[in-house]
């Protein structure tokens, strides 16, 4: 899903003129290491890993596939290969593999308690994103079970409250509608009332932005009477933690988007160790 | 610090061909809008949100100054210009300010709590960052008043465990005191007697990590008696959260590094709103 | 919608290490130059020629609107600035305006010739556009009235006959609606009865590729009959030019993609003069 | 001749964050598939795309070399590996193909014309490519037997008209002459005048430009008079189409550059097929 | 002749994450400073450094133009901006200077003294640059008199003696005359036989490649008896230092190429002083 | 320490758009060549070069290692493989080897006159480096024996003269030390008592600049006298050429910089021979 290029400027970064202390202390040799699991979860970022070990010609085999559940002290990647180059990419590697897991299993958290709710209510990341990560914060998502929502401003339209202070609902809608017979049209809406405007006028997922329970309640049995609710996608977000996300999942909605599975990440953690001969 | 190109890279990853929402329903307009803070805490990424509006030609007010303490509600920038540029830019100057505030404010938090202990310790960055934003996750400690420390593994001595499997301690330290004077040796040990020999063969800094708190006090009481403390800079990591850090900043040390500051980040709350005319 | 980083890249295509004959024989002078249409069209490109000519220092003043019909002899842009800046951008802008205005040209061609048959249905463009160019033909496409279908392979679902060599037609349907909500699905087939089991799985947009005229027919009558043409959006492709449009444009169908609207581009003729002093 | 950077680029344009499509339906499964010429005409970027599947992993065999006249039905490259990467790449190394060997094919017509006329003149190309793609476009012109003239203005004196409007001929000429021993002059005229006036003066090659069956024919006969024909290389250019080539290419003239073989290119047709096991 | 972003470039190799010294001990005030010959000679650069400050908003007034003499003391460039600024572009600005105006200066003295004896002869400079500093060593050179020579491989035929290892000198001759009618044919022989068998070949510039004094007094008669002199230009390098210089200059040759030029480069002696208020 | 793409941009700048001479008259073969030394002294580069012909498939086999002292005639590196790819980076590779061992030549030369006097005295460079070359200039100093010294001015905290036209040295010094536990703080002095007072400060490296002999020895002597000598490291810089460097290292110093190891450099002269079959 990333390329090479895209994981390489990472190691830049990390290193943009070199490894001062490998170079000065570390001779030329082969070593072992291995990268372990220090806490339980859904391991991801392994791939990305494993494209770095390799491009650097460390020998790297999985012991565990990203999306899977892992526990403490399980081996999730064996290395072999140039003791510097094996240091050069230890912390980069540590970094996508704790971040990337650590939003993965928060995800799969969020998935279980909606999934046991409502089996058809999923659960959405956003575009708060860390900047320069995103495809990866997107990718952690969709292998903690979650859909990652839009990739950009580029590839989905989602007229949000800061375009209807600009533009009429309906007219917004109507222009999206003739810009694009590709893409589906979504709206932010925040009252019963815009969210059947919303309907009425064609949009084809309405997102209930920080409604309380009654709101959205009321959104839904307005739709369902109108006969509008099966030709829309509902999406709930704002304001929706741990502890409401179950209230709100049993109720009749397709999906509910959090902010914070990627702009509050708890890290998973995760070491290198290099194995001594 | 960071130069414009690292910024726009960041609006190429929310718009790699353009905004298809604002393009399709914003009329060419200019309009008003405001950031405003959600909630209370050190801000961040002000200088960085100015600079990516600017580019585009929207004019920026800033009513804080980055490092600052805001409240919920305060007026953060001011922005007048063309409404499609403000909306492309908007995500991304959101998420830059929301992430270095995060970073910011529990930084602060951590400083405070360690000062109120020991006003001669510090509190430090790691390498722990998101990747492809190191330089603005480094900004962000030094705002909420900790030290960055390494910017990369360019710039700093520091011989880990990893290292240490493969090269004696004193032999290590030598070579890296061999290839450059300008640079302070660090060295992270794990036992009293390693950090006796650290000192012993010359390290400016000696890192302790993941030592419980007796072995702190053993390192320190021993270092002392031999003379030893005054010619090195003690860090303390690993394992240090918000409950213990109060003991831990009580000693003798002088800085305490702690990951968590950039990799385990929640972030500061802050919206944009366009104004109505 | 394409950055200005975008466009100098054609500039230091054009001149890697700048412009030997003007730095040769051109004085330091600053001059007038217009930009002229020397056919009848659709015109596209000002916008990218006006951001260059700006870059380099030279004032720029349209005297058009991409999307506008302008004719043989119009001025579109007036030129005033340091003279070697205005022949260092010349070809470059002269291409791109040659290239977009051509396809938006012989878009709205394409689009009077079915408006005028069926007023509901749409032209569209294909991903077989330039590479390197891609962003820039597809807003052409838009100038010139057609929709430019997918940007890339990253933002829309399309199941093409490759993909369905390999995963039968309603397997592949299913997986697509489970790893999104939020994209339409559309799916390419070559007979009635595909179009039916595609409309049925859900697809969102039924391809019919390379059909003839009868089968076309036939694949529309099956969908009305099974109650499913409302559903479904109906996009014809493959074989179809200017000749055969016409008829297909008559039948109950929402958009026709023309991969020779990129692929197969005539030139539109237009000029750059110095004007004498 | 170009680098494989300068290909993904392309990809990286095609699918900027991955292929949704592939990535939602197709397993991890490997597969063959066959690139295949619809139609006859001169082959062009098979090379190309082979770099691009060789990187991916995907093992190409050609069955035929860039510059063949292939005809259609002809297989041109046999493909074997991850049926994901082989549809990542399939639409860039189809349009390469495609243009390439549209280019190739129309310069290989041209040169044909000339050659039946007059075996010691050339078919050239221009600076009228498509930007970014600059480099291929030259590449299939001389794939298919043409010259591709200056790659940019880096690389080649070339005083045109709009030079001639801000310095007289003469002086152009010799600040040309005076920067540089290792560089031909070239000069554009519109009349046989000043075409006596640049090859008096030194010029290497005088490109007549815009000039009719009889002011090219004066323009010869008086260098020829002068005794000046032999010492410079003669261009015809401008407003020669297919049915004027013949009779402008049956006079003493070295070179005749068309701008139509890279701006107004038909696209060579040619399929993948995955190929079903 | 070189971008703004290639001089960033340079920017972002001496401060890849800002100026820690600047930032930890500069106020933020606005300074005026200058730069100052510390020498005589040619200077040059003073064109890339006032791009350079003009970017980061520091005012810059030039009192010397590229190419002219300067001496010591000489106030070269007066700046006025932001302290930060100005120390960030310090040393970048020093260096462009300092390597431009000593390949410059270099130029000036051989060029004179080949003057000296024959106001015909040219100095030129090789590919033998600085890799990454290309560009300006051979501004350099034409800033000194020189002729910058081919600018790469791209765009220039030089047939070298690692060729003719491979192809004999007709051959070679044959194939690049038959490639190109835009490009002079440069050929590189070591023999008076060779020189006459690639002037009678058709080359257009003969490279007389490490031959001594009478080997290139005899090749010169041989050219001159067959009547082929005036159609060739001839170029001498190799061993010539500036001792030998004169005797070569006094032949009848028509540019004498030296890679010391840029590859053997004495640094122009200039320095940058902040202004005291 | 450079990353494949570091130097793959070199090759770029010689061969933007391919070797039109090789590509019109060698034919595809494969075949052997060989870099020689044509002098003595310490090779450097060779890694590099290696790189280079490795990623264009030569295979590359070193006769000597960087850091090494070869003399005249030493064969250096033996290729072999397709002959237009060994043309291809020939000149890069020579470029990058001629002016790495110049510079890495001449550091040993003065770091063998310093160890001659006093044992304990480094040399090292400065940031006086070719733009573009940097990392490779610092590198070929610590091959040649020497100290590379900062990066670049984000990876040192080193207060110039400048600064302190802006800033009083003492409050420089403790804005210094405020920002930062991890770097040495380096001050540039210009009179003993300036040094005295640095040293006071907590400097930990004082840099003496442009001061004579005497001068040096007053500081020495005082700092000595405060018992601060111990405590600083004391380097020496400008205005120390071959001739006066014995006189200056005998001096009890730490370390001696010097701008002309890297910005006035002789190129070690070496070539590259085709082996004919």
């Amino acid at each position: 899903m990333v390329s090479l290029e895209y994981l390489l400027h990472f190691i830049d970064e990390d290193a943009p003129s070199g490894d001062v202390t490998s170079e000065a202390v570390i001779p030329d040799i082969r070593c072992r290491a291995e990268i372990v699991a220090e806490q339980s979860g859904i391991i991801a970022g392994l791939c990305e890993a494993t494209m770095l070990f390799s491009h650097y010609g460390v020998a790297a085999e999985q012991f565990a596939q990203d999306g899977q559940i892992v526990k403490a002290g399980d081996k999730l990647l064996s290395l072999y290969g140039d003791a510097k180059k094996i240091l050069l990419v230890e912390r980069t590697a540590l970094n996508i593999i704790g971040r990337m897991s650590g939003i993965a299993t928060q995800t799969r958290e969020m998935a279980d308690i909606i999934y046991k709710k409502n089996p058809k209510c999923r659960v959405a990341g956003t575009r708060k994103t860390c900047p320069g990560f995103r495809a990866l914060d997107k990718k952690a998502v969709r292998l903690g079970g979650g859909e990652p929502h839009r990739g950009s401003l580029s590839d989905g339209i989602l007229i949000k409250d800061n375009h209807l202070v600009l533009v009429p609902l309906k007219k917004a809608i109507t222009a999206a509608k003739k810009i694009t017979l590709y893409k589906k049209i979504e709206v932010e809406v925040e009252t019963p009332a815009e969210a059947l405007l919303a309907a009425s006028a064609g949009a084809d997922i309405i997102l209930l932005d920080n409604m309380n329970f009654g709101q959205v309640k009321i959104t839904l049995d307005t739709l369902m009477k109108k006969g509008l609710r099966d030709r829309v996608i509902i999406e709930l977000s704002g304001g929706i933690g741990p502890d409401t996300l179950r209230d709100f999942a049993a109720l009749d909605v397709d999906v509910i988007s959090m902010g914070a599975l990627t702009h509050t990440v708890k890290n998973f953690s995760v070491k290198l160790e290099i194995v001594p001969e």
